[in-house]
């Protein structure tokens, strides 16, 4: 009996309805908001909901502190095609108001990356690598270097 | 140009090697040590990498504090078939080193969840909801109730 995927990441966030729309505007998927008080963005592989980040913390325990100083130490990714469409989706998050904290550029292993942070501070990379290949339905994987 | 995914969710961790050797046991799925300082795990769906907090703080910003404090606000979620398999993988992540923070309960949504903080104290939620199906590869889906 073992875990055998990441089914959804939780993100906390202040204003659930700015989040969805940022995120709609960012993912081009619609939210599904069918359910009241939490989105799902139902992408491919993983899917992302956004849930009011009081709920999320008193939803795990009443004595978790709502607020985090710091860095959380999570980032969440997208692997690009090519260098030109990392810095297309980095302009593309930013006009919809995210804030753009790396802008894109060569990384010491080879590839080209560029960050940004969503409405709630959360960070994104978004990269291209020269490992990296992608299966039919746009799961990630390895080059075959055989 | 979109995001049309979460490629990978990078966990910054304090000990490469133990947080490895965590995840290898929780998830089953045998990490890629290829690239040095990194461990990548293959998960259909969006991949885990994991990654030397002090290092993924410094790759987006020499400014940014190393450690952070109180809630992250992110949590990760494996949807489960059952509320038994709810209490099994609860159980064997415990059984790897996981610290159960909340005990699998009913949820006030109607479905059957718990959760644990692997050995960087990110949160994972195992959960099971009657609202909830799963496609042939594994990917959730809203149950079709028409």
């Amino acid at each position: 009996m073992q875990i055998p995927r990441m089914s959804l990441v939780t993100l906390g966030v202040a204003d659930l309805d700015k989040a969805t729309e940022f995120y709609a505007a960012v993912l081009g998927t619609a939210p599904n908001r069918t359910y009241e008080g939490v989105t799902f963005i139902e992408l491919p592989g993983s899917w992302i909901s956004l849930y009011p980040r009081a709920n999320l913390a008193k939803e795990i325990s009443p004595e978790l502190p709502l607020t985090g100083h710091g860095f959380s130490g999570i980032t969440l990714a997208h692997n690009a095609r090519s260098k030109e469409e990392v810095v297309a989706i980095i302009g593309q998050a930013s006009s919809a108001g995210a804030r753009v904290v790396k802008e894109p550029a060569e990384t010491f292993w080879g590839g080209f990356s560029g960050y940004f942070t969503d409405l709630d501070g959360y960070y994104w990379e978004v990269a291209w690598g020269p490992m990296f290949d992608f299966a039919e339905n746009g799961e990630l994987r390895f080059k075959d270097t055989a």
